[in-house]
């Protein structure tokens, strides 16, 4: 499966993947990182992936598959047991809850205590663990997870191959309302829905709300992956293959564009729209759109990363600069005075 | 209903909202931007809500519908239609739990795996769907909605036409924690509960902590509107008709005024009072308690908006402040030498 | 229990506790603010600790308690009813799951639609409330107790004496993908669990993502604190007795050192080493390790807590730097010029 040579006892059956540092028999692990290499002459794993050109400097007792890259390899190798793992669940736990006309497709998992409303559509090989909702009309491509607690709610679209975290919530009512002359409120009514596309990953905890208008969506491009705890608002748009940190939030009918790398606990706000390629540094506040793409922004308001950690570092020393500032003008006015004097001594 | 004129046709059958731009036969569409005037001509709608002194100059297919205000008499509209939508749901699905000694009234809606406890007095026509835990004590008001997987812990008090979204936690324990000698910390049980007053709307993954003592509570006025995933610690209390956006926090035993408007990851430290009327921009931290009413504030920590931003326009330029600074140190002193060789001069 | 002083009838009824300002009869109340001793000689309290050397200035009809600190014992009898209610609830109610090869012990309670997997281990006298997802291989301790809709990831071990609070997620996928050459990302399996020690208590809606290598742990040490709505992504470690602020977050790998005391909204980048003791002020960034102990840092990026505050206050008068540097540019290019004046006279 990897395509690299083997070197040594090419039979050592393995059952399990390790660190190179504690790997025990029947483990496989990977040196990529030339700090480690002392581990490759100690470990027990009984297999080792390196880099086709690794020299030896002393006797080693695992098989060793050597390989153009030991890391993605490695990866390669995750992944396919995760694959396994992930497989294992399948069948329908009782008791779980399906309500009229809706129709799953073939391999499916349902968990216990899974509900799943009316007109629903659900695709082949999805999971769907104990404790999710699916509300009415959702509609669920192939081969995508729902971790337990995943609230979808109705007229919902998901893409295939979209992994959602537990407790993640899709669909909420957008926040609007309509201030009264009396000081109240008035709820505008939150019509529309979310869509997701393919391969999108979303972490636990996370919201995203539904667009306002009936036939309007927030929508979730795709390849995007959103981590914990974000907050997506009505109306907003992500663009393809955008990554973003856990804890930011994005406001109202705001549209980010594609590749965009987003830190932690950002905020953006309302109806902006942010360039594609865009790097957006952690705690970072955006207030206006980003019309050139290719900038790396942090701060709030966010500006040019550079430019910032310069302001910041004279920011640090500012009692010192206005205490320079204090003496200069005590200095100036002395001169000022001197300066005065001789002019009227130059008058004389 | 919506006391409006008709001009064209008016037996049309509408069976839904849309937007002008994409609206389709059988749809109701509103115009009230003059940017979007040119799609009035062309619109499948098969009505059009407009302001009464709308001129057309082109011929319209639609039914026009000549109102005060356009956006107005949509929203109410949507509001119907809404209404319609969100009543659809009743009685109750299997399983569900409902423990001893409780009571709920008419036209009840539990969804399936709805948990409700001992002592819990529901009002009429309450939504609570899939996966809502009620515990025990809970007293609900009539016509208010928990959105699936909503968690109300015991004693908990939730007042009429409440929503409350998906993951919302309402009652868990305040975080307070008495320092031991040995660095470790002792658990302050938290006795207290929540009380959410009439008309409040609570975001999705929010959280409201319980009060610490017993006979305390941690209050949310009426007309309150929470966006998703805010942080409300024990024993804080909100004013009526306050907004507050997402993932705002609130820590310990803060007073917030009625009628403030706080934007979204927006911090408020414990022990403070925040005057009515105040306005806080996103990402603000608040480390004392505003006494004067109707100020607006940002920053960390915060102080007026304009004197905010002001600040921080310097701010950007801080490198170069800092070379100006550094240039006029060098003159003076050159100035401060000349000065002085004059000055020995002059006394010659 | 108290081991104090009663002073009064001593076989007053007391069922419940209450504030000296509200107290009623059969309930216990306390004064350690001096700032409330004027509701001693009103309360309707059936008893009242006080400080031993309390000398009331009126007559007083309450049963007084005498103790070495009636904060503390007043902590200690609320921590005794706490008990006393928590452990009220025990039993299996129905419909509930449990999958192949678990074991449980002695006094559990397992709410309706709580779910656990298979060969999943649990000890004596954990309540595992309605809706809580237990996945395969997890682990709990003695005394544990999951609030309503606790998700726990399969492989998850977690200690003795635990709380953790509704919608808490321990053991989501980190946050961790390789990007390709098409811009698009791959996902990095995530292999690894989640530890919790004993004695952590864990809010509401807080989020631990798993380790990502197969062996390999997210670890949160024993006493640790955790509040609401709080970020831990995959490979973190918290150090003993370490208590952190809601809306915190602490990206992959940091290890965080004992002791520490971090505000909400902290932001905390990856792979920093944070030493013991350190004190970290609310919104702070903090991007780069701090090694020395016993620290209190603020800002973002953070720096020392005084600095940080004397910064700030030159930074709201910054316009007002910028004008007097623009003066004195002013002054000293005027004194620059009758300088060059009398230079030019005096050579004449």
């Amino acid at each position: 499966m990897l395509r690299g040579e083997v070197q040594g006892n090419g039979n050592e059956k393995i059952n399990m993947l390790g660190k190179i540092q504690d790997a025990k028999k029947g483990q496989i692990a990977f040196l990529a990182n030339p700090k480690y290499e002392q581990f490759i002459y100690t470990t027990q794993a009984s297999a080792v992936i390196v880099k086709k050109d690794f020299q030896a400097r002393k006797e080693i007792s695992a098989t060793l598959i050597l390989v153009d890259d030991a890391y993605s390899s490695f990866t390669l190798l995750l992944e396919e047991y995760h694959r396994a793992i992930s497989f294992q669940k399948s069948g329908i736990e009782e008791p779980s809850f399906i309500g009229k006309d809706s129709s799953v497709g073939k391999n499916i998992y349902r968990g216990a205590f899974s509900y799943i409303g009316s007109k629903v559509k659900i695709g082949d090989n999805v999971k769907i663990y104990p404790h999710v909702f699916v509300g009415d009309n959702v509609v669920i491509g192939n081969n995508t997870i729902l971790h337990p607690n995943v609230k979808l709610y109705a007229d919902t679209k998901i893409g295939s191959n979209c992994v959602i975290h537990s407790g993640t919530v899709i669909g909420s009512d957008g926040f609007g309302f309509a201030p009264q002359e009396d000081g109240s409120y008035k709820t505008i009514p939150q019509l529309g829905n979310v869509i997701i596309e393919d391969n999108v990953a979303i972490g636990a905890n996370t919201v995203i709300d539904c667009a306002t208008l009936f036939g309007d969506s927030t929508i979730i491009r795709q390849g995007v992956k959103l981590d914990n705890l974000i907050q997506v608002a009505h109306n907003v748009e992500i663009g393809k293959n955008t990554v973003i940190a856990a804890q930011s939030g994005i406001s109202g009918s705001s549209k980010v564009g594609e590749n965009n790398m987003i830190g932690g606990q950002v905020g953006i706000a309302g109806h902006l729209v942010i360039a594609n390629n865009t790097g957006i540094g952690a705690q970072a506040g955006i207030g206006k759109s980003i019309k050139e793409e290719g900038q790396r922004i942090i701060g709030s308001p966010a500006f040019d990363v550079k430019e910032y950690f310069k302001a910041y570092a004279v920011f640090k020393r500012l009692p010192d600069l206005n205490d320079r500032l204090r003496e200069l003008e005590k200095k100036v006015k002395e001169l000022n005075s001197i300066t005065e004097r001789h002019e009227v001594e130059g008058d004389e």
